[in-house]
């Protein structure tokens, strides 16, 4: 297919396929796909905005998951940034870099994918961008949202006795990730979906951005200390982690035991989660455990972050070590 | 460097560089580079976006241009489309794919060109991803802009007996391009420099949204015929092009001689130009001549494209042939 075929065969699913976000209907698209750019109402008067890039072989592998979940990741690693903001999703540009032996189909049923989630978090996809490459095929996402609330939630705003909160479980996506690297995925279905099929949180942080008693929030996309650390950055000070509330599931306790990895360690450093680590202050840490958060730790005056009073590096995955 | 050293690095170009247009200062930026998303403010209600990659190997070469120069083209072309709108600037997103024997130096150059034509445009970056990949070097920049006018230029609108104009010469940036490929750069400076430092036309595009007698603007990305192919699609009708209306200067011709190629195919077919290709009514054409624009043919209600009366078909650069 050419270049300009094969936008048309991708507009038509992200606008028109059973799972699109149809913009056409869409009262906040005025312009959607197929001008040099695309016109939206912003009536609330502010937008925030963010970009992710999936790279095949750094993030993704075709035989580790099925085009439309990779598709569907792009788009939610990308929702999750607005969630983390406390905002709701309001439109996205979608770019590939497609390498010549990548089939058309490949990318079809990416686009499906994509189209899929768009439809879940009722982020219509209003344009993008197609080129060749010799690398690796990749996926761009720019999505940008809109404020749920009065504020948005940032990095900065952690107060020392504040309590480090986080939703779900950690650590399940990079012991899926291992899993498949070794060949055994298929005897942990759980954790390899936590990998394929993340979640992206956006009614809790929309629900987090209207709790004035949530000081700070971040997505963990690489890692808790890592994403711990730009937090304790952004608001200068320290944190204090306590290990035994670090909850592993048994499902994974026995894959780490069986890959010959550290638990513990996948759920400090490894990334690919997706949950919200919020920074919550003590009053509100009850209300937020009802709301299915769990405790993790403290917000110290003293700089650094310890576990179990140790002192830890913040070392997550890094692109660029 | 690592990621995260290298991220401070780019940010610091980008927010405290001579030529950086400082996000802290700018009233429509709340929230820039270091959080979840960058937060906006949107007093107008409406925003476009766009979105383009320049991929190492496709659109530029290291030796071919330097790369402040590659990083400032990679914001060039994406305020162009928002120029193709009749909108102005109002924030970016950086994304880098970078392999590993790129050096830092090289990744930091680049964001001085792209801080450059920020300032240049009024256009703040506020965010953006960095990831490695085991293919080329590609910048992709997810551009926002405000409308400028009440309306925003379309490729849909052309009508039966207007008249096509460009802004600007054709084809310099292709024989620019073709003369890099052979090594006779040095002979063709400004052909070279149109390649390598192709001009958004912001406050042109901004005028032609004003005059409600522009019916259909578009930027000659893929070269014109690809591109004026698009505005005969949106709006229903064809066009005949008056091929002595495309005049060359002489340097192009001398250019287009020693090369051995064909200059008219060039400023027909040659992409990267960057100009506006404007449908305008007749009525109009006059005040359009005087701020510096060609007529090149007229919108005819037969469909397809002709040149000099001879059906030709809208081949322009194509990613995926």
């Amino acid at each position: 297919m050419d270049e300009f075929r094969l936008i048309a065969a991708i507009k038509k699913i992200l606008t028109q396929g059973p799972a699109a976000k149809d913009e056409t209907r869409d009262p906040r698209v005025e312009i959607g796909i197929g001008d040099d750019a695309a016109l939206l109402n912003v009536p609330a008067g502010k937008i925030v905005a963010t970009t992710d890039t999936l790279v095949q072989g750094v993030h993704f592998r075709l035989d580790w998951a099925r085009p439309r979940e990779i598709g569907a990741k792009a788009v939610a690693v990308n929702v999750s940034d607005l969630a983390a903001m406390g905002c709701s999703p309001l439109a996205a540009l979608l770019s590939y870099e497609l390498p010549c032996e990548v089939d058309d189909r490949t990318v079809l049923a990416i686009t499906k994918g994509v189209a899929q989630a768009g439809f879940l978090y009722d982020l219509p996809v209003v344009g993008g961008n197609i080129t060749s490459t010799s690398g690796p095929l990749a996926i761009t996402i720019a999505a940008l949202g809109v404020p749920s609330s009065a504020r948005v939630l940032t990095r900065g705003g952690a107060l020392v006795g504040d309590v480090v909160m986080v939703s779900g479980h950690l650590g399940a996506a990079t012991l899926g990730r291992l899993a498949l690297e070794r060949g055994i995925g298929a005897k942990f279905s759980e954790l390899v979906k936590a990998y394929r099929r993340p979640v992206a949180r956006v009614s809790l942080g929309c629900a987090m951005a209207a709790d004035g008693r949530v000081h700070s929030v971040i997505d963990i996309s690489d890692g808790i200390l890592a994403d711990l650390g730009h937090i304790l950055d952004a608001s200068g000070v320290g944190a204090n982690l306590d290990s035994s509330a670090i909850l592993l599931p048994p499902k994974a306790l026995r894959a780490a035991s069986l890959l010959g990895v550290d638990a513990l360690e996948c759920a400090l450093m490894g990334g690919d989660d997706y949950e919200l680590l919020a920074v919550v202050s003590e009053k509100a840490v009850g209300d937020w455990i009802k709301a299915g958060m769990r405790p993790l730790g403290k917000i110290t005056k003293r700089k650094g972050m310890r576990l179990d009073g140790k002192s830890i590096k913040p070392t997550g995955w890094n692109h660029r070590s």
